[in-house]
């Protein structure tokens, strides 16, 4: 269960820092700026003070119980912050700093080393070279994320591998004033794995449609269990890239994915009930359409247009993708007679 | 020569009208709004003023000369009209009345009627059921057009049969803050035809790109010689809407266009040079880049990123596209290298 991680009571932010713009100080200022409903301890032994609340010079002088902290430190003191993490009883860890497996021999150490730490207590991870979740839930409003798109509650849920794109994607629809309900992007992902996000927002009742942007799955067979499960209930809609042998290569440097080409991903999609994109804009705008109108029961689409042009491109986009566009029924045409001009 | 029509020096407006959101009252206002330099004679045998500006009750009465008058009166009396124009020595007219062509044996009667009178004349048809035409020269400002979107001067110019389609390139345009150089609807296009605005626009020094949309070609031969052309000289990017059987239905009883079902068009299209578009948004976007960039000399694009995600998505497309994603040079990657954090 991923609810230490999506519903926090109380967030710990190891790394807390009085820097304005630094992400130790901008989660601390998300966190306030949403609204958050639970505790937030800023943990920092040289300050007193971070954006207004008491700090705390180690997470072990923490008065109350913490089940999520952010990891906002160097990466060679990692290992060490999760022991004590562990010592503290805290349940879900967001790493946020960089400098793991993405940058060679001694970062794939340090990685191994704090997972060891983390499996010794039971501690879920998140990232590490993360950005964090956001659950819009009014009851909790936990915005654990430095980006800086503040989503209204909605049903649609996100999962993005690139931070990136995932805050392209909040930005879209927040532009088209659609709101959101959990959102995570997990960098390299080395505990808390895609599949098990995909289960979790399938659980979720308030989510009814969700969106997933990856480079690669690490372990594809759990993917398509979970994704075939959850399609069943309600739509996922996809975006793979790194389809092309140069796209898969730029993938690799980016996150580490271990994507090869890739013709097959669509086709698999396809099969299990995933709808594939290219695009974010064009997913974004289909999430929207999914998650407010009811799933069409056929493939009959009519038309109703003040201005020609535009009905004809229609025509030959739902053309393009195999739909139907009958004449309208009698009794919808007398009506569009009675009110309309003459010459419509 | 097209030069009456988008470098009018006095605009008539035969069917002027004082009440407001009217035709004939509105392109009065958008001439106005947009500054036009030239005179506007309102034509109202029953109003002494229109928008503020002295009326006449025929267009004999007006006593300067007028190269180009708006016809905005009801068909039947549109030959009538033409003939007045003549014996004024009018040299170019809009008709953005209905009712011709598009409505049957009567409308074709009329239309054949007018344009009998016309050719008496050697007067320029514009239209019928037509919007108008903009030249944003802020020399001249002519917005002869009853739409709503007034473009800054650019170097992108529009022609469009459809109006609707043709506002909503307008509006995209506006919406990314690019100017527009000459803008044409020309509705069911009796005379004076898309391959000869097309040509007009080859000539026209300040354009740079050209934006077609149409919904088929009543004289291919025409547009094929004229797009050749144009095309060694400037880009033409085009979107022909009625491409599939359906659509093509559709464009039939929009436009009247003799469009059959339609797959070689875009192949006659990469041959002559013209870049065919399916998204009017993607064709804007595209215009955008031709009137303010060189035309690239290869198919090597480089890609610069401070987040890995949109890098493999625009990796994709480009190579989707049969573009290539070079490595950067030495020098680029060690500029780059000097001047960003280690880790990016």
């Amino acid at each position: 269960m991923l609810d230490a991680l999506f519903k926090p009571k109380a967030v710990a932010l190891i790394g807390a820092s009085t820097k304005e713009l630094s992400i130790g100080n901008v989660i601390i200022r998300n966190l306030q700026t949403y609204g958050y409903k639970g505790e937030i301890y800023p943990v920092n032994a040289k300050a007193d003070e971070v954006c207004g609340l008491k700090s705390y010079p180690t997470i072990a002088d923490i008065p109350g119980e913490v089940d999520l902290a952010h990891i906002i430190i160097p990466s060679q003191f990692v290992p060490q912050a999760i022991e004590e993490c562990g010592q503290k009883g805290v349940k879900a860890v967001i790493i946020n700093s960089a400098g793991f497996s993405e940058m060679g021999d001694e970062g794939i150490r340090l990685q191994e080393e704090f997972l060891a730490n983390a499996r010794k207590y039971g501690i879920r991870v998140f990232g590490p070279n993360c950005q964090g979740i956001i659950n819009s839930d009014p009851e909790l409003n936990a915005y654990c994320n430095f980006t800086f798109t503040f989503p209204k509650p909605g049903s649609i849920s996100v999962v993005a591998l690139s931070g990136g794109v995932g805050a392209l994607i909040m930005q879209v629809l927040d532009d088209l004033d659609i709101g959101q309900r959990l959102y995570a992007s997990n960098g390299n992902a080395c505990d808390v794995s895609i599949p098990e996000i995909i289960q979790y927002y399938g659980e979720d009742e308030k989510t009814k449609a969700i969106i997933l942007y990856t480079e690669g799955f690490d372990k594809p067979r759990e993917f398509l269990e979970v994704a075939r499960e959850v399609t069943a209930k309600k739509p996922i809609l996809a975006m793979k890239a790194g389809r092309t042998e140069e796209g898969a290569k730029a993938a690799s440097s980016h996150t580490g994915s271990l994507a090869g080409v890739d013709i097959a991903t669509e086709l698999i999609f396809e099969k299990i009930g995933v709808l594939p994109f290219h695009d974010e804009g064009e997913m974004v705008r289909a999430a929207m359409a999914f998650s407010s109108q009811p799933i069409p029961t056929g493939n009959r689409v009519g038309i109703i247009t003040n201005t020609g042009g535009p009905a004809v491109i229609a025509t030959d986009v739902l053309i393009d993708f195999n739909l139907e566009v009958p004449k309208l029924g009698e009794a919808s045409i007398a009506r569009l007679r009675d009110t309309q001009f003459p010459q419509a």
